[in-house]
């Protein structure tokens, strides 16, 4: 297996840890990441491995904020992971990757997501990853904002790179138990080499890929978050928030693969848990009709809609 | 489909309904059930059937009770269901049930679960459902209650059947990715028809059975009930309460067939996720070593314990 690939690519993860944490924690001005650092020898049915989980907890801002670096090994590749590609079953891997999810106090500001991930199996090699927003009152401005972000960071690479990953977005956040989709979308992406079809790039580009996703997720997030930060909200907003943060937790532990792989394949609960939202309310209806009728067309009917030509081309 | 078995059983479903919503109404004194009742035809992909979801929220002693009645129908048995038996792909079913769930405002009261169900197809039948308990502050007097009331709903029918189904249910509501229970467990039973090895029953047999199963669990889960509804509790019980509420959450999302098999098969999600406790919290630490100091040990090393001898046997 190429380590050195996997030294530069585990480099640039933890360095991308302490710049989100430093930059986040700078933004909420009260909350401090808990950093959490964790090794793990090789044992039957997990994977070994190390990373560092940090967490901010009840901030200023953010009422909840992970942001999660592991690095994993194992010696033979687990059949969930080899399904598009047999000829790795049974295969020495490694995987690493951050995953921010950020759950903000202030029901006006979305909770966000990224995530950037690189797999290793001797020498076939993909990147994977992308980001997405999950609004609870909706700003139209703000989708365009996080769209246009997204196409900037994949205009460079290839010219149908945008569309495709969004396109896979909207189709990976859909919860189909609620026929609606988790957010407003971004981007999505998988399997992520040379030999991806109309999209593969040399392992050089990926890396480049890798980093303009991370560091295009930072600035977009940021600018809505600081638009919004400080907008008025009362207790009604606040009860939206903790009902829709419920569709947060049915998504996450329902259909979302990495969750799912983590927790399946031994990882710490807590740690890949970091996801959850802080507080959640569940109720049979709706508290709130007319918010639902603000948001729930962006995550039903609208979700197909052009977020980038009307301002640009 | 011999239809007159299926009416016997959904009379009995329909007016266990009634009752544990009259009996919990008038525990609760200030909250009122919300009935809704609803028919699907059939639709490619989903179950038809009918049901009635009753909703307790914001009671006085109840955060949020749901006691749900369905019957639902198919031209052909999804292949889920029958990877046991495999004679049964293809065939026309009916399939009909109550789920309970409760979940007290008051942390010193335990949260509860009730199923029994009833499935047929063809000349093909068998019943299932158990009852289980779920305490966040634990009192070992409740569990010795509760696992006498399952050895007492068992031992008219069978000699080895409480051993048997409290032994279903500690591992059906085992949490893998936590290494704890969800609760302290009860009777859990699938698949009992005549045929069932060591505790095969006839159809009647299994019918009272059943009937002695709803009735054990709501005289079981009144006497906790009454028995702790107004013990004391401040803001620390309460906060971890709602932090244990997510591992509830969890199970059911994660693990839990009846909830995944509800969904998947386009189930209402609303009806179906009636099981969530009403408010959560998720955390990265836990908010109380010394509450789950007492707590864990129940989930984790008692849960083999004998919890029938040493008052009676």
């Amino acid at each position: 297996m190429d380590q050195a690939r996997c030294e530069i690519v585990y480099r640039f993860l933890r360095s991308l840890q302490d710049r989100l944490c430093r930059d986040f924690e700078s933004e909420d001005g009260a909350g401090k990441f808990l950093r959490d650092h964790w090794e793990r020898a090789p044992e039957a049915g997990k994977l070994a491995g190390l990373g560092t989980t940090a967490v901010l907890e009840l901030g200023a801002v953010f009422e909840r904020a992970g942001v999660a670096l592991s690095d994993v090994n194992g010696a033979t590749m687990p059949a969930a992971a080899t399904a598009r590609n047999p000829q790795l079953a049974g295969r020495a891997f490694r995987a690493m990757g951050v995953s921010v999810v950020m759950h903000p106090l202030n029901p006006n500001v979305p909770s966000s997501h990224l995530n950037v991930r690189y797999f290793q199996a001797g020498d076939i090699w993909w990147f994977g990853g992308g980001f997405d927003l999950t609004p609870y009152l909706i700003f139209e401005e703000d989708v365009f904002l996080w769209h246009r972000a997204a196409a900037s960071v994949c205009e460079p690479f290839h010219e149908r790179l945008y569309s495709l990953l969004r396109a896979n977005c909207d189709e990976y956040f859909f919860m189909r138990h609620r026929g609606e989709a988790r957010g407003v979308g971004g981007l999505f992406y998988d399997d992520l080499n040379e030999a991806t079809p109309e999209i593969g790039m040399s392992w050089e580009l990926c890396f480049d890929f890798m980093q303009s996703v991370a560091s295009g997720y930072l600035e977009a997030y940021l600018a809505i978050l600081r638009q919004r930060r400080n907008a008025a909200y009362g207790e009604r907003e606040r009860q939206y928030q903790l009902y829709r943060r419920g569709r947060y937790v049915e998504f996450n532990l329902l259909q979302d693969r990495g969750t799912l792989f983590g927790l399946q394949s031994g990882g710490r609960a807590d740690a890949i848990l970091i996801s959850m939202p802080p507080t959640v309310h569940w109720s049979y209806r709706s508290p709130d009709k007319e918010l639902d009728a603000r948001l729930l067309p962006y995550l039903t009917t609208l979700r197909g809609r052009d977020w980038i030509a009307p301002g640009r081309s």
